[in-house]
């Protein structure tokens, strides 16, 4: 199989003299396999070469992949002569992730060498276009990233009682993932309980859990450069007889959008199988959409959502996450990361999903 | 005194109906007091209001200050509602920190209300007027996250021996910070040891600690939305004479460079009075600026280093870190953060300098 930068190559337009930065720090890692603070990538037909500064130099020579590896002092001026090196005439700017200020730079650079600095969406739908199905490789990057993820919430459990705090939770399973191996956390952990469980996106606060909470928690790690994000409700003490309807419906979504999902199959289809379930017993309760891709990046594409007519294809990993929530009350989301397969799907995500009661 | 907003109010351009776009995170931060993920600040004669979505909309109308809050589902439109009520005809947007995408889709929304948008440095070299002095209240809170690093040093100190790991110690400082109430690291934590120590940017790594070995450690936390910033580097069982006398070259420069600091004083001169020291005997091993301002972001300005012509002014923050690295070897840095006051300046750090052998 071709690497990453052989595929991206071959995306280029095929105008003489055609050529890509890419400056983003996921997509400098994408590409190289190599993390770095500062760097950039330039990519033309010949191949690619990553541009970094001292820090970075002596790793990135013995760990960067796919591409020649340059140091530079004056990024811009290393640039400009890769650039004449190759002959470039044209060169593709990332759109969504590249400042005002960064691109001013780069524009004038480029103006000094006579090369056309193009500031639109093409390179940004290029690396779209590669990232949104991943290699084998990388799904065993998400594996291993979920793996940790998963191992986090059966440690967790044996933790939350109350009195405990949803900060202390939250805090608790970071560094349970950080010590176990993972980077870092895949994004701001999410642990809230009773009445603040109906945030979908509630910070961890000072509150302490009290028997017949519900907690969810919204968990992922980071490693080997690739996101993992699982969700799971737990309650503690007892549950009222709403609540365990309540759990039932959103398990009964979730459970219908995997089954729903598959190769050929459009995205919107899978929000639909989760959204009919939600929206006949709880009308209006389920504000966000069933799920988004993961990679590189903690939220990609496609999304599982009413506005998304992209068709699945084996390689993309999603997540499936509806949730119920009751303002003033409560609520609950469960969320498992699948990837795509030539016949149906993996579920990434190991831990139980049917209702625990602590 | 006046308020942030009102200051920044008096440095708009004066042209009828100019007002300012804030976007970026630390910006709106800084404005508001107020942290979230999403929103923008518009600012014009008249005041601030500060747009954000239904997730923060609540918690903003309480704590959010010197703005007014609205709510918007589509922010764009929301803009452009304001805008007209507040007779907005050119509009001046953030230029280091927006994505050519978010500055692509606001000048539409601009265009379509027939307002211009300003894409150049104007409103960056405003906010950076404003923020470079910092008001008491924002010093204190740079003492308050200063206290938690102090704190950490003070901690990790009788957790440092053979065999344990650099990454194991950047851990136990960052869970320790965290325990103790910072919203988090004020940059990833440089823990590095033996000749990982003449790395200045050095990554924590599996590296355990062994007897003769310094240990430097560059940290920082994160509270109420203000850094704090210092390095400590400790020997662990014995030092070379070679050791100590390095060590004792950095410390000189550390109290010259800080007995130069001053109100009225050029930045440049700072980064001289330490840079001369180490120049004198450890020529070229001293890569980097000696200081940095610190405040809402962890890198600001003013700089100590040779390029800075910038004098300095009471309530400026900035660090002062010389170092001597030698490769292969290894390496000391030392870092103090320090306001300037009306009369000289104070040491916001308290952690003991002299050299410490474990």
């Amino acid at each position: 199989m071709k690497n990453v930068v052989e595929r991206m190559t071959d995306l280029l337009p095929e105008e003489d003299g055609c050529a890509a930065l890419v400056t983003s720090g996921s997509n400098r890692r994408y590409l190289t396999g190599f993390p770095s603070s500062a760097g950039m990538v330039l990519v033309t037909k010949n191949g690619a070469w990553f541009m970094t500064d001292f820090r970075y130099f002596e790793a990135a020579q013995l760990k960067a992949k796919n591409c020649h590896v340059v140091m530079y002092t004056r990024a811009s001026e290393t640039l400009q002569k890769l650039m004449k090196e190759q002959h470039v005439k044209s060169l593709l700017l990332e759109y969504s992730t590249l400042t005002l200020a960064q691109a001013g730079d780069l524009e004038k650079a480029c103006e000094a060498v006579g090369v056309h600095a193009i500031k639109d969406e093409s390179l940004d739908t290029i690396l779209r276009t590669l990232r949104i199905i991943k290699t084998p490789e990388e799904i065993q990057k998400i594996r291993d990233s979920q793996a940790i993820t998963d191992a986090s919430f059966e440690y967790i459990l044996s933790r939350i009682h109350p009195g405990v705090t949803e900060r202390e939770i939250a805090l608790d399973i970071e560094f349970f993932m950080r010590r176990n191996g993972a980077e870092g956390v895949a994004f701001d952990l999410i642990v809230v309980s009773g009445k603040n469980g109906s945030q979908c996106h509630g910070v961890p606060s000072e509150k302490t859990i009290e028997n017949g909470d519900f907690v969810t928690m919204d968990i992922g790690a980071l490693l080997g450069g690739y996101h993992s994000d699982m969700t799971r409700t737990v309650a503690v003490g007892s549950v009222t007889e709403k609540q365990r309807r309540v759990y039932q419906t959103v398990l009964d979504a979730q459970l219908a959008a995997l089954a729903a999902a598959g190769p050929g199959v459009v995205c919107s289809k899978v929000d639909k199988a989760a959204r009919d379930i939600i929206e006949k017993d709880y009308p209006g309760t389920f504000g966000h959409s069933t799920g988004h891709g993961v990679g590189v990046e903690i939220h990609e594409w496609p999304r599982f959502a009413v506005s998304d007519p992209t068709v699945l294809l084996p390689g993309m990993v999603v997540t499936v996450e509806p949730g119920i929530y009751l303002a003033g009350e409560f609520g609950v989301r469960i969320e498992d990361m699948i990837a795509i397969t030539a016949s149906g799907t993996e579920n990434l995500t190991h831990s139980p999903k049917e209702l625990i009661i602590l």
